[in-house]
């Protein structure tokens, strides 16, 4: 085994104990396909002697991580501790630095700090990878850095977070309440007890933030992400949605305008005839456009155990075979520099649902504050309820300007009439 | 340019002439992909002065392209001719034996000599890639042999052929029958003059069978694809489809069973709800199943200049910047025997449909047929037409084995009430 490829992992939490599954089960396959063997020499953890369905005894085990790092027979370390600064970060500097291969499902990590690991890393000859920190069992990273190399990408989007997915697909199938699901998303799993870091948008954004450098040769820039998450995506919204044509999704979206590159994470009207219209549950999916190849679409599975630990092992295979990449597909000296676009100069369409008295002049007053706008309306919905409760006006205006769109809706939501802040959600032609 | 990968490209068709202008479209963005420029050197062709949209006046022009595997210059040859045999097979055995890289988009040469150019490649330590071969602008190759690498598939399907979908899609959206949109498909360019190779299912089979051997490092074993096209679906069929909740597509489809490997491309139903009902038009799509994964999806175009052109220039960046690979992701030595499964064995569930004499016993008769052969009915639907015509009686089997289902349908068939060949689709579980 001399030439084995021989790894240490950081982390041994779920993801952690399938990749030394894995690698353990397919021992033979894995050796086949790398013309060498890759070996788990150590492993790290906070607990020992914890029951996590694999034999380790056989490893040598590390009580600080930071030991694989110096540890001349270790080729790789493995990164599954997660978190943006700590062990983490020290563990991706001082592995680069010491020349070693570093593989991480770390999308925090990355999204703040992968400009500067790619420099160590280019500077020190050690390969960063992480195919796992983006859309799980998807190999994304993979094919825009690679099988899309011949292309000039215009625009990456997707479905990169299971939970927000989740939830929005059960409140479509059940007509339920974003709370009433999120707290069965929680009993069940699907989302944690402390969700905010999902249903808020930033671990998309995190994803989406490494999906740019990607897709365009450009540093991570992630305090340009534009975040909303799907708290306030309501029933009755999903049933308009529904009605109209459409579907929500909560999508990061990268593309590049005319202002710079557009980052973003919020709830999407999609039309119901896409490929992401029907990604549900909590498959992730991603789409990229390149001038050549036109749209192509992935999807499987985001999160979970086994998904993840088949992108870290194909990272491995990559590094035991010597396939090297930039992290971000061209070296950081050839980044060009960030152009974040402004949200206010977003161009697109968008859903608008006022809840009104029932009473003449109100259609007038909207309408009017926006034609002051210059914002025209494609279509409009309205109808009748009890005379008693408010009624939702619902209208799709045509394309036009993010900043309009705001002070449209601000005023709108001033009038007497309006009784409740009003919704908007962005259509993204798809 | 003295580090450039200079490229000699065989053949300037539409696809040809996409490769020239992407390279010299995207050079600068492929140098930094790279670490060094991507140079087309030399070209060949039949006729040098066509117009193609492209300047080649500056290249250096062969009237025979096996020249270019004599060229000391040239790196890679890129072969975009076509046939099995002939040239395309010559330079292919000569390239890879002078050293060089092999580059292809030639699907028919790869699923016929896929395991005898695999060995000489890597007795020559040259590189043999084809990206572009299957499923056009989708980087399936690269997903299948390294992003998915740590696991061990066990099922391959999809839509491979363009053309196909795109008749299946037009007959259900237009209830038309299948010669009058193949006529109309011809005069649009979606189907060639000879139509055959195409809706017979020898394309889909052709990707196929290189996928299988990709999938489970197998040799290359078209001669053991089970084939059927699409000639015989009627739109009566799509109506009853769509009725029962399903689709039908041609499928390619690849399998391990407790027999062997199955390789069948035939039409099926497919469940609406699933991602490839959604396929439409001349989309390709292909689901790889991993025991570590699960199910992953990929779309995109899977013919045509720009998206070929994508996969081939795809092979040539990893080419430029030294990342190699086995072409069927393992060593041709590590090859298992093929362990092609017969079709007679195949285990599903099956839709047919008879046309029968609107008369009392018919249906006892078609009952009894499928009991002998121990075939049960899951749903059955019989509905009145005027009392002359022929009734369609439309049933859904359970799982059973396909001799079985062959002998029952055969039997049916015979039956003096019933007035046409039984019409028999198989129902794959996605």
């Amino acid at each position: 085994m001399s030439n084995s490829l021989n790894i240490g992992i950081a982390g041994l939490g779920t993801v952690g104990a399938s990749v030394v599954k894995l690698l353990q089960d397919h021992a033979d396959l894995l050796t086949a396909r790398c013309g060498r063997p890759v070996n788990v020499a150590a492993v790290s953890a906070r607990s020992r002697n914890k029951d996590r369905g694999v034999d380790i005894s056989q490893l040598r085990w590390h009580d600080d991580p930071m030991d694989m790092t110096r540890d001349a027979d270790i080729d790789v370390v493995v990164e599954l501790i997660g978190g943006e600064d700590g062990v983490a970060k020290a563990l991706a500097e001082n592995a680069l630095q010491a020349g070693k291969s570093f593989v991480t499902a770390n999308k925090a990590l990355l999204a703040h700090h992968g400009t500067a690991l790619a420099r160590i890393a280019e500077s020190n000859g050690s390969q960063l990878s992480y195919e796992a920190a983006v859309a799980g069992g998807i190999p994304i990273v993979k094919a825009i850095r690679e099988g899309l190399a011949g292309n000039s990408l215009s625009r990456v989007y997707g479905i990169l977070n299971g939970t927000c997915n989740y939830i929005l697909s059960v409140m479509r199938d059940t007509g339920r309440d974003f709370a009433d699901v999120l707290e069965e998303a929680q009993k069940m799993g699907y989302a944690e007890a402390d969700p905010a870091f999902d249903i808020d948008g930033v671990d998309a954004a995190h994803k989406l933030a490494i999906l740019t450098s990607l897709a365009f040769g450009c540093p991570v820039d992630f305090g340009n992400v534009h975040v909303e998450g799907v708290r306030d995506v309501s029933a009755l919204d999903i049933e308009y949605a529904e009605e109209l044509g459409y579907r929500i999704k909560l999508l990061a979206i990268t593309n590049k305008t005319e202002n710079g590159v557009e980052q973003r994470v919020h709830p999407c009207m999609v039309p119901e005839g896409t490929p992401i219209a029907h990604v549900d549950g909590v498959f992730n999916a991603v789409v990229a456009e390149g001038d050549f190849v036109g749209q192509t679409v992935y999807e499987g599975q985001g999160a979970g155990a086994g998904p993840t630990a088949s992108a870290v092992v194909a990272d491995l295979v990559d590094i035991a075979c010597g396939r090297r990449t930039h992290a971000f597909g061209i070296p950081v000296e050839d980044f060009g520099p960030p152009q974040p676009a402004a949200m206010s100069q977003h161009q697109g369409a968008y859903y608008l649902r006022f809840m009104v008295q029932d009473r003449p002049g109100v259609l007038a007053d909207i309408a009017s504050v926006l034609r002051d706008e210059e914002v025209s309306i494609e279509s409009l919905l309205q109808r009748a309820r009890s005379p008693e409760d408010p009624v939702p006006v619902v209208m799709i205006t045509h394309e036009t300007q993010e900043d309009r769109m705001s002070r449209a809706v601000s005023a709108i939501g001033a009038l007497n009439a309006v009784l409740s802040k009003p919704t908007l959600i962005r259509i993204e032609h798809l």
